[in-house]
């Protein structure tokens, strides 16, 4: 359906967001660390934690929908489908388990 | 690439198979309001909930997993596959938010 | 600091909020069994599930709290509050592994 | 019970622990951007954000115990055992719900 160089630019843009997620990620531990140093009311260091895993989740949902659209709607292949279709199944089960 | 009548057989073992989890589930349930009624040590009551929302995590991967094989990577055409895939990226994003 | 007759119904009150809430988790359940009965869309039943895993994490927060008001905070004597502390550990333990 | 001495030491070993697990999470995270960049399987990254995940429940988990050790249960006042219940409540709230 899309031009290869399309694809291409897309999958670029995409990982340098899913990229900048991380560091972003590391900067909220970052902020972290240093709240444990100044001790930091653990009250405190507790809410950045829990806007931490919910940056983890974040990020792991939009990595599975990017692998859903990229190695399963659109894959290349049957053969492509059905293994992209095991590996997120294979997640799914660690991911909620 | 399966006859009809196997695909048929399948879901309706596997749809069985789905609700005898959920009153299995049901029952956990009873348990706690019995346990509560009873004036069960707290502890004890919590390590029930902590099983029973395992229960529905795994009950939600095999949900999911049987959506994706039979409405993504079976999907009977690309119009149901792109709508089953849609509907299991809206999931993800309300399960990990 | 209370008449033990005050803290008698308050905690009855409790009790039976807590089995009421056991109870619509059960009514939901219901609605998931019924939902797969009628081969209701995978989607549907998969948002009454994270629904209900909702209502399960709100129903454990709310024990734990009671756990820790009446068990820790307002422990009969020290003997009692270590008790009640290395209980809610366990439990916090359990549910975050 | 312990003597003031003690109980810092105890505390600067607590603290140099939780700040080498906030390292190491670091040290994941970097494993999650180089992954990215070389274009790895979205299935292993996957698998290494649900590795992340877990330890970030971990160290909240680690972090939660001492809050309950250090400012409930052994806390130096009554005002401040029940100041550090009200935050371990509203911590225990945003996180499960």
């Amino acid at each position: 359906m899309s031009l290869p160089g399309e694809t291409m630019a897309h999958t670029i843009r995409q990982k340098e967001k899913l990229m900048a997620r991380v560091r972003r990620l590391k900067g909220q531990l970052d902020g972290v660390e240093k709240a444990l140093a100044a001790e930091v009311a653990c009250g405190e260091v507790l809410r950045q934690l829990a806007s931490i895993r919910g940056a983890v989740s974040g990020l792991t949902a939009e990595l599975m929908e990017d692998h859903l659209r990229g190695h399963v709607l659109h894959a290349d292949s049957e053969t492509d489908r059905r293994e992209g279709a095991e590996e997120m199944i294979e997640v799914i089960r660690t991911y909620l388990k």
